[in-house]
């Protein structure tokens, strides 16, 4: 079993400007491939500082994946500590080199000369294609130890990680599987539901896990007992409200809807008023999404209610924007409008100014029409603006999901 | 001047179900107060790993915090792995689990009798009080050195680090107050900013860093010394183009965006295809965006840029829906519809799929009515489908912002 340690190289980490999602996406990756991270360690940017790492470090770890540090400028030192630690010179690649003039060929930028030092590569390294960016991966294998150095952009760095490091990772090692299994719920809070499946017990092979996120929770039910695992998962389902489990591992909210709508053959429009476009930004997040979301409108004053979706004057004065009423018109506006087969509306009030004792701040309605028609629920939610404007396009699209 | 050595215990992170917001937060206020983080290592939880880490650090440095695994459950081990490293016993404290008995009278259900280890501190360590939760901080000091571990949770962390932690380090340390300003610029390759920059230098007393993000670039001066940063960042700001940036610190499009059209008096409308809604939702993140933006449309299909915004089919045809044509018609659509003073139309292709030779993925006309009048500009986005969409919305933002 491969032992492996991630080093971020960051000043910006360690200065709290930037939060370091490249670890949680490599340990998330390793985790799922049975060749789990042992160790993460953040340092700064500084050539003795890395190379100290590597020396304390380097007997102790099978694969070191590195990341950051590799740009063109001269805060960028992660090259030149690899050079100190291992003993190397800087080789200037002319294939690369080629490679970073093609990617400049379609900006309107001439490029510059320091970008020459992203094609020099430490003597004896590997370098790995990156076709987000200029910087090669860069890797290195010496006594059946494998070292890797990747930028910090996170795109570039998974590209890499999942094109180059991981298939040459799969190769070199027998990952001892992780069975985890993960139950994603929404809409019951987690006090509620760990004490109503209490009865259900972590074994010596399995761990239970409760993740609370906004309006959601995921049970993670994880160990090296495939069987034991799902026998613990069954339990789980068996003891939670159906409709409140939208799916497992991986899935979210957006991806079931869109791989539904996807199947249906059916249209679908929109009309938000407080997620502000939210709800239509996360379908079209989906590669496809235009050939089923044909549009949709972010009515955010009563103007725009009225003359874009015809929701009645009448209507606003008598029940308010944010009204079972008001949204009913709304969702068959824009069905109408935009000629689709279905149809979502939101009108709430995401704070954190405009709330009254009647109608509170993340008071919510939510309108949906989709295989049996009109269905609009009533909604509270809790937290900020931004927590009230996920919390009910993660509903909404929930709603909608189970009519598609 | 303190070394101090930041340790997260946690699984969830090395496996990826948590990002480590910890770190930049106490990064960040680190720095804040003078006291800059140099290290961190994210460790399992396992006693000997633990114990092991200590082992290796414990000489180098003059303050260690330690986050995660003081929870009650039989898989928190960080007060096991103290008393190992530290040779102590754990202790009940009486007062403590008083605290924690009132703590529960408030709740629906029963305390659990797992509560009362919570109550247990190692000897001759001190507890820190924790009002939010159960798990008291807890602090050692032996031989120059202090010793602090705090429940990972962070807003039980961010109460015991700024109620506790803080205000301990400030008594010891005399800090050396760091002082930093970040230039925010927008459109300009990071390899072409430093290279027209080169002749900026650091000095003795300071540093210069340039931090990537897609489409952007930071570049963040610090130093102790507060007049060499602001005569740094001085140079900096002539020798860059003006229009390139839009801000300082912790400025951002959106916030800026905002406040101009908040003090403006001119109320907006957009409308969007490629991303889908994502401008609108960016726009109604911030509270009172109300009072300005009146609405738009996601015109996500050739039928509803027709219909709803009254966009001319022959336009379409002739030019096609990612044009300079069409985004004109889509903005003088939005304004007309919505009747507002000013407007916002994007149109271009997001990806993967529906590219072509003439017209790539990453083209996107952006089109603004301000106070100039109409303004149309032709990009080009590398990246995702989500990079492009986060791309177009931050550059029509800012290509409204400038004509508010």
């Amino acid at each position: 079993m491969a032992k492996i340690l991630y080093v971020a190289i960051g000043n910006e980490i360690l200065m709290g400007k930037t939060v370091n999602t490249n670890e949680s996406f490599i340990g998330e990756h390793l985790v799922a491939a049975g060749i789990p991270l042992d160790l993460t360690i953040t340092v700064k940017d500084d050539v003795a500082m890395i190379a100290n790492t590597l020396n304390h470090y380097w007997e102790q770890y099978d694969v070191i994946i590195m990341s950051g540090g590799l740009g063109p400028t001269h805060d960028d030192v992660t090259k030149h500590a690899m050079c100190a630690f291992f003993g190397k010179k800087l080789i200037f690649h002319n294939d690369i080199w080629e490679k970073i003039q093609k990617m400049y060929a379609n900006k309107s930028f001439d490029l510059p000369e320091i970008a020459k030092t992203q094609a020099e590569v430490p003597q004896d390294f590997t370098p790995l294609n990156n076709t987000i960016g200029t910087a090669p991966g860069l890797y290195f294998y010496k006594n059946s130890k494998h070292f890797f150095a990747v930028p910090g952009v996170p795109s570039e760095m998974r590209f890499i990680f999942e094109d180059s490091i991981l298939p040459l990772l799969l190769e070199n090692y027998h990952p001892q599987p992780l069975f985890q299994r993960t139950i994603r719920t929404i809409g019951i809070p987690e006090s509620i539901l760990s004490t109503s499946t209490q009865q259900i017990k972590e074994t010596q092979k399995t761990k239970i896990a409760f993740l609370p996120k906004p309006g959601m929770v995921d049970i993670r039910v994880y160990g090296t007992s495939e069987d034991e695992v799902s026998k613990i998962v069954k339990l789980f389902v068996q003891h939670i409200p159906q409709q409140s489990i939208y799916g497992f591992d991986n899935d979210t909210i957006e991806g079931i809807f869109h791989k539904k709508m996807m199947a249906s053959g059916k249209t679908l429009s929109a009309a938000e008023s407080c997620t502000g476009g939210l709800i239509q930004s996360l379908i079209t997040d989906n590669a496809g999404s235009s050939e089923y979301f044909k549009g949709g409108v972010v009515s955010y004053s009563n103007e725009a209610k009225m003359e874009i979706l015809g929701v009645r004057k009448a209507t606003l004065s008598r029940y308010g924007a944010v009204s079972r009423e008001t949204v009913k018109e709304m969702v068959l506006g824009a069905k109408e409008l935009i000629g689709t087969d279905y149809a979502i509306a939101v009108s709430g009030i995401a704070g954190p100014d405009g709330g009254t004792n009647e109608k509170p701040v993340g008071l919510v309605y939510i309108g949906t029409w989709g295989k049996t028609g009109l269905v609009i629920t009533k909604n509270n939610f809790s937290g900020t603006r931004i927590e009230v404007k996920n919390k009910t396009a993660l509903y909404a699209l929930r709603q909608l999901e189970v009519e598609i």
